[in-house]
């Protein structure tokens, strides 16, 4: 992600506050402009359910958080900013106002990018100094945990473009852009959520549910499949062998039946709105919308975190993002090959954390065996090797726990080569704490083989040169303590 | 669940299958009528998918899976159910015969149950012998693992009496019967789905979208908010502080703009249908529909797991589930402590294979882990007694690699208790594939701490009995192979 971007946030309600933390979390300077005098404590609000959410899908060291600022002119807001976010309330008038002003004083190739749920950049952009600069960036609440943005501009080639860079510094930090065919009044998302809420407010207008049935009906059937596969590939799915034309052809009547009552917008007088109001209280009463908002993120994460394992979905959007995050990281420290080698370094993750409030064990396997993957790395056991068809398989792992490490401790793995000879591999591992104290030893034996008969054979030229070397070395360390040792032994 | 109960499955396509698969796994025998040859193979692949999904689910030994039959006739079908369901294809002129027929042959302290998506019960049951008898009772699929059915049925005392039998009896295999205050045509969810879908076509049609950026835009946006709180709640939250009527009274004049198709149902012409068929080749073409329908059932599994794990929404269902399976298991399990437990099963995922292309180390670690949990969950060792300032910390691990895992495979933890006495637990986990060759073993000791002081203290009560009784349990199996042993020796 290179040198550090700023983005200026202009309106900062829910959705500006989202935007600033997606963007502070990707090591990103941000400067808010507002003049609601809440606005500081607002986003430090969303900031903190930010902070609590979008690292625990890193399976990466995040990059140092950015600086937030609170500006005092929109002027000392956009100055050097690549990203400008407009926020405003959803008024033509008020947004276009604050637009013109932004392109009074921003860097003429900067990004203006809108968060309107409903305008088309026609509108925004008309009577603008430059209409190509501004473009509809849609976002989806909570901002700094979904990924997607409908980005919609113009039709001349200054909007596409700036479409297109747009499209590529969201995926930068870790968002899904869609790029609309043609402008559309509320674009994709807002049209069909539209419709399932005039249609939601008749049947709790006309008695067939409460708002509470209403969402039970959503959140245990189709919202969890939505939440994976979309409208049409569900069909698809559900049209089983017959396959989707002919799903859909089936579906043909029923699209004429009068089922929806969507022809009509219901009155939400007051006697509407007290129901609606009433009956959300019975249902989410008994959470503040601070918790809701908090049980709602550790929702999202866990979703999220299912979809990233199985490489799916909006599980890709993070794959791709901690990818980066790794790449930016250079964990691989150059030391001497005669003393127990520092190999690697790793920040415990919020995902390594368990119920115990520590770094849970597996993950002290997982860095151990990424230090000696990068050993083996250094040693010769490249891709080439590989595909030669030659590894290491782990036959043992003795690990034992002197210490604990907490949320945000940096950690240091050290490696000592006890043997190497032919096939055998012996290693120890020490994971110290920045401080020194030792958290964790691990020692394991891996077998050099085969991988066609997974038999083990001698190690092959250079790596066996490379090892001989290196355990020769570290000879001279002697033997560690708690090395050798079974479960339970003392000595 | 008591004794083994029959549900008639009239009807045996996707929806059909999905019902007798709930029946089954939850230990009902089911006996399905399908005049269509090809019923038993595709019911079959259902089943497949339902083994493979709904049981991860459940932390607690499923019962028995029930008999499958299949009926020649409709009489032999119905004999001794006590739920009938029918599936049949939506054509109230079948439905209505079909239901005739039923009603002439089964009990009439039977629930009949239509998964209709569409027709009122009161069009249902005009002319029938006992109205009272049947109810809607539509499900969302796949009906193995979404739980919501809404139930439907008529004013009189018995229909009503038979909808809240429905309801109990629902629950009791996990489900979450959603009942309507009064009959509409299409319930409430298909109500919600056809608004949305309208509003597809028409985007598809216009050429705004193509079916893969609409689905993305569900996938990667509301979608995965709709899983875990609905819209209503959802709007609740992002009404922020002012609140859910100030949300709604600003939501007002939005509705009267021109912004949904809705008013008119697109012409699903030959040209329309093309293009989305096309479209949705494009997008999912890669996948067949069985492999469609495994990947959405793994991440229904994840979804519904978090869930659970946080008992909420969909989650709910689950614990209630998995608790009443422990109430009927638990005998099994008093007969089975004898022997090392079965505790956890977990399939190999994609994230985990490594570049030697067989599952990592630290999964290895993971599993076992996540095994042990399970075990402490099940001694006690609850959220109570984690507020009450005690839990296990693991100190030792010794791991022995004898095989490979491979994608896919599943593995079962098996755990024996090798020591358990004041302050330490010693556990051994053996770790198989399903033709129950060893792919590893674990031994841990794990020291019971103070959380304050971070300090070995003595288990506490109930966990320090129920340890001591499973340990002494254990002790007749002996030593296992491979336990005590140092890395690196033979013995």
């Amino acid at each position: 992600m290179g040198q550090i971007k700023k983005a200026a946030i202009i309106g900062g309600g829910v959705i500006g506050g989202g935007w600033a933390a997606r963007f502070l979390l990707n090591g990103w300077d941000v400067s808010v402009f507002d003049l609601d005098s809440d606005a500081m404590r607002k986003i430090g609000e969303v900031l903190d359910n930010a902070r609590l959410s979008l690292p625990v899908l890193a399976d990466a060291p995040m990059p140092k958080e950015g600086t937030l600022l609170f500006a005092e002119t929109l002027k000392q807001a956009v100055a050097g900013a690549s990203w400008i976010q407009e926020s405003v309330p959803e008024r033509l008038d008020i947004k276009h106002n604050v637009l013109g002003d932004i392109q009074a004083q921003c860097a003429p190739d900067a990004i203006i990018g809108s968060s309107t749920s409903g305008f088309k950049p026609s509108e925004l952009r008309a009577g603008l100094l430059r209409p190509e600069q501004v473009i509809v960036a849609h976002p989806y609440n909570p901002v700094y945990l979904l990924p997607v943005v409908e980005l919609v501009g113009g039709d001349d080639e200054g909007s596409k473009g700036a479409v297109h860079l747009a499209a590529t510094l969201l995926q930068d930090i870790g968002m899904k852009p869609v790029i609309l065919k043609r402008e559309i009044d509320a674009h994709i998302g807002d049209r069909l959520l539209e419709a399932v809420w005039r249609e939601a407010l008749w049947l709790v207008k006309d008695g067939v549910a409460t708002t509470q049935e209403i969402d039970d009906i959503i959140t245990h059937g189709f919202g969890l499949r939505w939440a994976q596969m979309g409208l049409f590939e569900t069909y698809r799915v559900a049209g089983g062998e017959a396959g989707m034309r002919h799903f859909i052809s089936q579906f043909g009547p029923a699209l004429s039946w009068p089922w929806t009552k969507l022809m009509d917008v219901p009155d939400l007088d007051d006697a509407l709105i007290d129901k609606i109001a009433s009956q959300s209280d019975a249902h989410s009463g008994a959470y503040s919308v601070r918790e809701l908002e908090r049980i709602r993120d550790r929702n999202l994460v866990g979703f999220l975190g299912v979809l990233k394992q199985h490489h799916w979905g909006a599980g890709n959007c993070f794959v791709d993002w901690t990818n980066n995050l790794r790449k930016t990281a250079d964990k691989i420290a150059r030391d001497t090959s005669t003393q127990a080698l520092s190999y690697y370094q790793s920040d415990v993750l919020p995902a390594w954390i368990d119920y115990n409030g520590h770094m849970t064990e597996y993950r002290y396997l997982q860095i151990m065996s990424e230090a000696t993957d990068v050993l083996l790395g250094r040693m010769g056991v490249d891709a080439n090797y590989l595909a030669g068809g030659h590894s290491f398989f782990t036959v043992e792992t003795h690990i034992r726990h002197l210490d604990e490490a907490k949320l945000g401790d940096r950690l240091t793995v050290s490696l000592q080569v006890l043997q190497a000879e032919a096939k055998k591999l012996h290693i120890f591992q020490t994971v110290t704490q920045q401080d020194g104290v030792i958290v964790a030893t691990g020692e394991q034996m891996c077998l050099h083989v085969n991988l066609q008969s997974s038999r083990a054979v001698p190690m092959q030229s250079p790596v066996a040169e490379a090892f001989a070397e290196l355990a020769a070395a570290h000879q001279s360390l002697g033997m560690p303590e708690g090395a050798g040792r079974s479960i339970g032994a003392q000595k």
